[in-house]
This record gives structure tokens, C-alpha cells and sequence, in this order.
């Protein structure tokens, strides 16, 4: 892997003056084309070994680039609001819009090496962690982010040159610090987790590239030429035609169209006396808030997603839940068009945003499931896109469970013939008029393919850290009852009591 | 103040339940109102005495009103993200849009009132916050938010009771804390203090609303009532007719248009020959770069200004402060047209979100001077609007200097006939074409608007804390040289060297 970069790549400065102006030029030309078209956002990764001329590498880009739209951003110790999330939440949030190029120092890779070279992680950890990674960048790179991932390596002899050089000078010496002399002396041990970590991570649309470190003038202008290029690439294919990984297809169910599914199995004829219904939900609320302000939920979070046909009952669940808890513990997000902000990125960022700190709640009022629900049936995205969502997702929903999310799904399903009653109900009740509107009638109109989208999304998306609870709600009363009584039982058992 | 409030109001349970489903269709008939016309956001302040009711009476709305539209905030030790601020970032990030409600617990009267009551203030400083607060909410209200503070009120007797009631009932003990009896032990001192606060915060846009917080029904149906009717109001209020404070109106400059002003008193015609100008940015940028690494500068923040006519050279110049920088320390900010999230937000929300952390600096390519320079000569606002910018610009950066932030505002100065020669310039330069489009002539017909309302601003913000520089430009290598040599003595005299 790094062979080639050992060999002490050289640039004169003959060459380098002569090439440099065409070169910023056209790095010029080429960044004002992405940000007039604002058809995708750029990201460079930068890693490799101290000294190894990563930060002057990224000032002069910042140099030749209009610097008004570049963002470098270097991740040190995470903040407070950082830990209190899913580890990918800091990253997700500094994403650059599409248009921008974005320029990440101390990225996602920097903490599984570290950890596995000091010896901090096992291998199967690192492996876990890789693996994260490779459905992350494979995300970033199918939404049609283009990902540079440039690796600066060094010689051990020549970092240990570096090293001498840079402590030696005056002016430099202060970015030598006795951390970068102790990374140094492990240099065996890093080159060979680093040497496997890129092999591994070197995908078909995101592979590493790795730059000798050891000459200043052949290591920018290879990284400037290398931007240049895979941006005029870029620019020049068709919108939407990057490469993308090759999907997995998701395992397909067959089912008889005109049969039995999970939905159609569920027993919406289940009827909960009113009585019995107010005592159930009293004690239910209880309980819950109970929990809410169980000690170890500090440690915690929750997140609930509610989806379902129209009329389905889930703002009157919803609002069940709701009094249940405190208002400042919190928040309901209810998922509407995406705002001009959420289009610039990847699809998933505007549900990452509102990923909750620990000891908080967040309610979803429809969620990022609407990818492979309407966003499928209504052809708002493409097949290839709702297809690879639901790997997309299980992975996001796996990344909030480990963080000490609990994380309950709730599918509230209707009857047709229900469906049909509460929208007539609607019509004639003044203040609920509202909620009912010529799309919610369309959509009635395709309820065969509603109902296949969710079988579906059901079979690709009940995982076992986070099932969906499938709720038979021609019944409001019981259908109550039942998102609370799981929201109780999953509370409790993570709390562990 | 609170005599009102201490006489023990009640609702009996008849009354309350007669009038309770009236009043929640009519909230959620207004709140959807406020939802579909975007107009305005609402905001609620919560404070007053422990045991009087906040929580609950907080809960009780959330489950009148629709729950997706509402969030409440309790805003307690904050993070490290917010300490390294000013204080009021973590409630302007906090803001409710346009067409929602935001409700603040533990807002900006809570750390001023307890500092004060337990003798960390001194009065003097108390005074210098409630001012703070006064600016801050009268641009609330001016920019349109429906801003209402209740202040929920206990006599000390019935204070004792309810935190006895509460203590001694098993289900509700936890609510009541070591730090609420060690409160209400001061009691006489907390409610001078906080007599004296609600008089002089109640302003005619923003008065408090004191709720007698002794019965649940009578103040939980107070705030509603409260809520619904200021809600209906300004709904039935012409759009854009919501009472503003009385602009103070600036002090007008009288100036002869003929005759000199701050621009026109600049030499232009200072030259700096091309050896002296190379020799010396060697030096600045050397010099930026070592105070941008001083160790004092990690409790220090940059934030940098550039305004001044097209082809100003404002790009040159930031270009040569970037390049003294590393990329990982500072942020530009080019200021185009808000986006729909911003829009939806106060005026100066859209660079509040942009306000660094400690250690970084954040370079603005044109900036909030934008509502008293174009907005103005375009009438993109009201002149109200742009009047009343001037010391909301001036609070603003109060609040970023106090915080530690190094602020230095840059007017770049090109006479019309040089701005025209570099139009032409620009006309002939294949990749500089970008950069002249049709409005910047369209501008260039309202050089006198422009100077007028640059004078204006001028006058009015070159403030003691964050003065403007005024950089004569047509000579393009000693305006560079200007504005770096300012901000190296600007930073230094910060660091104290």
C-alpha cells in the first residue's frame, strides 16, 4: 500500500511554477461550476502520518480555491452535545451542502486507528468500526457526495527527519509536540494497522489515495491535480450519474397480492371498553413518566417513529405519549417537506439533526421512513434510491440504539372501510376539517401500494435492536394502550429494572 | 408588583370544566392559524417562585395545543459549545420560527436574578443585564415575535405549603430539592429583587404577566386565556401592524451631499509600490499567523467584517488574511440571499448561528450591515426597520466583544471611476466574469444612496468596542497592507502583548 509512497517523490520548482497557474485556474473554474450548479457536495478526507504536510497541504487549497466556499474542519476532543449522541452525529452535522467542498481533518477514521494502535480497541472492534464506516462513506457516495479520501504517508526515516527539522527551526518548533515523538516511536505498529485499515476501507467509488509526504511541492500539486480532476469528471457526467455501490439487492418477499401479510393478519376487530380504557391509560401514563424520570434515563434517550395510513390515530397517540412526559424532556418533529437547507444534503441529515442528547425524547410524526413509503410509491425518488434506504436506515437505527437510544417503531393500521368513516368524520367536524385535504383522498387511491411498501419496509426493517410494533388501531382505545404499554415495556427493560 | 397575586385566586372545577373545551378548540384553532400564515413566532417565558405551577401548567398547553407545533426548552448549565459564546447564544439558536411556539424555562432573566439574590452581582451588573435584556426583547418584539412573559407568583406562606404538600406526598417528593428549600429560605430577598426586575422589564410590548400560582385551575386557565387572546389578536391584526417599540431615532448627520464626508475626506491616492508591498504582507501574514497561534488566542475569538462598494477588493483582501491563517482556524462566510430557514428568524439570527467558538475566526464577506447599506437603498425593509438596525448592530457586537471576540470591521473605499475601470477589467478577464454581473452596474447608478447610507452606518456603529476602519482601496496592494497591519495590532493589543 505504501510502497510507492516511500520512494521520495520529487517536484522541481521549475516544474511546479510552470504548472501552477493553469492549475488554479481551472481549480477556480471548476469550483465556481460546482457552486453554480449546487449539483453535489465535495469532501476531502485528510489523514496520514505527523509530518507529513497535511495542514500545508489544506492551506494551500484554501489558497488556489475561493476560500469563501471551502470549509476545513478539525475534529479534536468531542464537545458535551457531541458525546451525548451517536458517534457519526459530529460529522453529519459539518457535512457541506451540495456546491461546497468541505475538508475533514481528524474524520472518523482518526479514533478507530488510534485506539487500535495504542491498544485501546481489539481487532474485532476495529473491524465493527471499518465496517460502520464502509456503510457510511457507501451512503455518502450513492447520495452523490463526491469523497476524496487522501492519505500522506512518510518513510519512517523521513518522518523522523521531518520531525528533527521541524523541532530544529525556531518558527516550527511549536508544531512538534511530545505526542508526535510518541506516535513516532510507534511507527511499526501504525503503519501495519493503518497499511490493513486501507486496504480494507478502499472502495470502488471511495478509494484511498495516498500521497508521499516527504516534498512539498510534488505533494500539493499532486493533491490539487487529483481534486482537479475527479471534480471535472464529476462535472462533466450527466446529473445523477455518478457511480454508485453496487446494491445489495434487498432480499425480496414474494407475496401472494391477493393472500395474507403482516398487516393484513393483524386483528383490527380488537375493541377496548372506554372504562377499562381509562384505567389502563392512567396507570400506562404513570408508569411512563415514571420512567422518564428514572435516574439511569439521564444515560439514556428515546426516539419513537410513528407512521402509518392517514387517519391512522397517530397524533392522538402521539398526544398520549406526550402527557405523559414532562414538556422540557421533549420533542415532537413533525416530518414535512424538506426545507431548502435539508435538500442540500444527503437524505438522512434532516432526521440526524434532531437525533436527541441523552436524557431527552424525540417523537417523530412520520420519519425517514417515507423514503420507501410515499417517496416510493409516488416515484419522489428513484428505485435504486428507496432500495438501498432500508440498509441505510437499519444502519442509522443501529447507531442510535448503541448509543443509548431506545428506539420504538410504531406501524398504526386502519381498515380501508375505518380509513374511509374518519374521513367523512373529518369533513363534518369544523375544527378537524384541517386535517383532511385532497392528497389524503389520492393517496386512499393506492392503498394496495401503500400497503406493499410497508410490508416491505417491514420485513427489510424489523431488526432486533429495533422491531416495529405493529398496532391494530380500528380501535383508538386500544391502539393507545398498546404503543404505551410498549413504550413502558422497552423503557423499562433498557433502564433494567 | 405581586400584592395581586398573593390574594389567593381560585376556579372551582365547575367553572373550569364548563369553560375548558371552549377555550381548547379556539387554541388550536389560532395555533393552526399561526401555522399556515407563518407570520410570526410565539414565544413564552417561564418564570417565577419554585411550587408555583410552571411545570404543570407548561404541560397542560402542550396538551391542549397540537404538540408538533410547540417546543418547550429548559435551559440549564450550559454546554461547553455555549460557554464558549455569548450568553445569549444559546437562546437565539433556540428560537422558534415563524408559524410555531417556543416556550423558555430558565431563560435570560434566570442566571441575572439568582446571581443577584445570592450576592454574586453587584447591583451595577444586575442593571447591565436587565438593560441587555431590554434591547434584546424590544428587537424581538420590533422583528415581530409574539413575545409573553408570565411570571408565576407565590406568597411566602403558600410557598411554604405547596413545597410542604409536595415533600410529603411519595409520588411528588422528588420534584422538591435541597436547592428549592435553600431558596425559599431567601424568599423575602428573592422577591424584592425580582419586584424590582419585572418593573423594569415590563415595557409596553412586552409586559409581564404575573399569574397567582396558588390554584392549578385558576392559573392553568389564566394562561391559556392569556395565550388565546394576545394569539387572536394579532392574527386579526393587519399583517406587519404588531406595535413596535418607539424607534429612538438615531441622531441624524447633517451633510452637505455636495460637500466632504468620512469616504470622501479618504486619501485614495496613496500608492504602495509593489516591493514595499511584498516585503510587508510577509511580515503581517507572519505575524497574523504567530498571533493566531499565541496561546491566549484559545480564550479569544476573530471575527472579521468586509463591506465597501463592488470590485472593492474585498475578496483580494480576505484572501490575504486566509492565507495567514490555518485552514482549520477560521470559517468565511460569504452573506448571499437568507435561506428559507433564516428568513423564518430575527433579522440577525443568520449570523448569530455563525458566531464562533473560542480559538476560531469567522471572516464575513459583507455582513449584518447589509439591512442599513442595500436593504435600505433598495427598500428590501421598511425604514423603520433599517433605523432601528443601527443599535441592534450595536448590541450585537457589544455581546460578541464582551465575550471575548477581537471584532474589526472593514470598509473597503474605490472611487467611482476606479470601481468602473475594474468592471471593464473584469469584462475582459475570462475567469473574472463571474464576478460582474448586471446588478453590480444597476448599483453602480446609486453610488450616492449607497454613499449616503455608508456614512450613515458609520456614524452610527464605529463604536468605541468595535470601530469601522475605513480603507482607501483604489490602490489594491495598501489596502492589503491596511487591513492587515489593523488586525495584527487589534489582536496583539487583545492578547495583551
Amino acid at each position: 500500500m505504501f510502497e510507492d509512497a516511500e520512494l521520495g517523490h520529487k517536484m522541481s520548482k521549475e516544474d511546479f511554477d510552470r504548472e501552477l497557474p493553469a492549475l488554479r485556474e481551472k481549480l477556480l473554474e471548476a469550483q465556481f461550476a460546482l457552486l453554480e450548479s449546487k449539483r453535489f457536495p465535495v469532501l476531502l478526507l485528510i489523514n496520514g502520518v505527523d509530518g507529513a504536510g497535511k495542514g500545508e497541504t489544506v492551506n494551500a487549497l484554501h489558497e488556489w480555491l475561493d476560500p469563501r466556499h471551502v470549509q476545513s474542519v478539525a475534529f479534536g476532543a468531542p464537545s458535551d452535545e457531541e458525546r451525548d449522541r451517536p458517534e457519526m452525529w459530529r460529522f453529519w452535522r459539518a457535512l457541506p451542502p451540495k456546491g461546497k467542498i468541505g475538508i475533514f481533518f481528524g474524520n472518523w477514521y482518526t479514533a478507530p486507528l488510534v485506539r487500535r494502535v495504542l491498544g485501546e480497541s481489539r481487532k474485532v472492534e476495529l473491524e465493527q468500526s471499518l465496517s460502520t464506516i464502509e456503510h457510511f462513506e457507501r451512503m455518502l457516495t450513492d447520495e452523490g457526495v463526491l469523497l476524496l479520501k487522501f492519505w500522506f504517508h512518510l518513510s519512517k526515516k523521513t518522518q523522523k527527519q521531518k520531525l528533527e527539522e521541524l523541532s530544529g527551526n525556531k518558527r516550527t518548533r511549536w508544531r512538534v509536540t511530545p505526542q508526535d515523538w510518541s506516535n513516532a516511536s510507534r511507527y511499526d505498529e501504525f503503519r501495519a494497522v493503518c497499511d490493513r485499515v486501507l486496504r480494507e476501507t478502499s472502495t470502488g467509488n471511495a478509494p484511498w489515495i495516498v500521497i508521499d509526504g516527504s516534498d512539498d511541492r510534488y505533494r500539493t500539486m499532486a493533491v490539487g491535480k487529483t481534486l482537479l480532476s475527479a471534480l471535472e469528471r464529476r462535472l462533466a457526467a450527466a446529473p445523477g450519474s455518478h457511480e454508485r455501490s453496487q446494491a445489495k439487492p434487498a432480499p425480496i418477499s414474494v407475496r401472494d397480492e391477493k393472500g395474507t401479510n403482516v398487516l393484513r393478519a393483524l386483528d383490527l376487530g380488537k375493541v377496548l371498553a372506554k372504562k377499562d380504557y381509562g384505567d389502563r391509560l392512567e396507570k400506562l401514563q404513570g408508569k411512563l413518566n415514571q420512567l422518564s424520570r428514572h435516574r439511569r434515563f439521564a444515560d439514556k434517550s428515546l426516539v419513537c417513529v410513528f407512521e402509518g395510513p392517514d387517519a391512522g390515530g397517530k397524533g392522538g397517540a402521539i398526544r398520549r405519549v406526550t402527557r405523559s412526559l414532562d414538556a422540557r424532556v421533549y420533542r415532537v418533529i413533525p416530518v414535512a417537506a424538506p426545507t431548502e437547507e435539508e435538500r442540500a444534503q444527503p437524505y438522512l441529515w434532516r432526521f440526524w439533526r434532531h437525533v436527541p442528547r441523552k436524557g431527552h425524547a424525540v417523537i417523530f410524526d412520520r420519519s425517514w421512513y417515507g423514503r420507501v413509503l410515499v417517496e416510493r410509491v409516488e416515484s419522489f425518488c428513484s428505485e435504486e434510491d428507496w432500495r438501498r434506504a432500508y440498509a441505510e436506515i437499519n444502519d442509522f437505527e443501529e447507531q442510535l440504539v448503541q448509543s443509548g437510544s431506545v428506539l420504538c417503531k410504531f406501524w398504526l393500521q386502519v381498515s380501508e372501510e375505518e380509513q374511509l368513516r374518519r374521513f367523512q368524520e373529518r369533513k363534518q367536524t369544523g375544527f378537524k376539517q384541517f386535517k383532511i385535504t385532497d392528497e389524503d383522498w389520492r393517496n386512499r387511491e393506492k392503498w394496495g401500494a401503500y400497503e406493499r411498501a410497508a410490508c416491505d419496509m417491514i420485513d427489510q426493517c424489523s431488526t432486533e435492536i429495533a422491531p416495529w410494533t405493529l398496532v391494530a388501531a380500528n380501535d383508538k382505545y386500544s391502539a393507545r394502550v398498546h404503543v404505551l404499554q410498549t413504550l413502558c415495556d422497552r423503557l423499562e427493560s433498557a433502564l433494567g429494572d
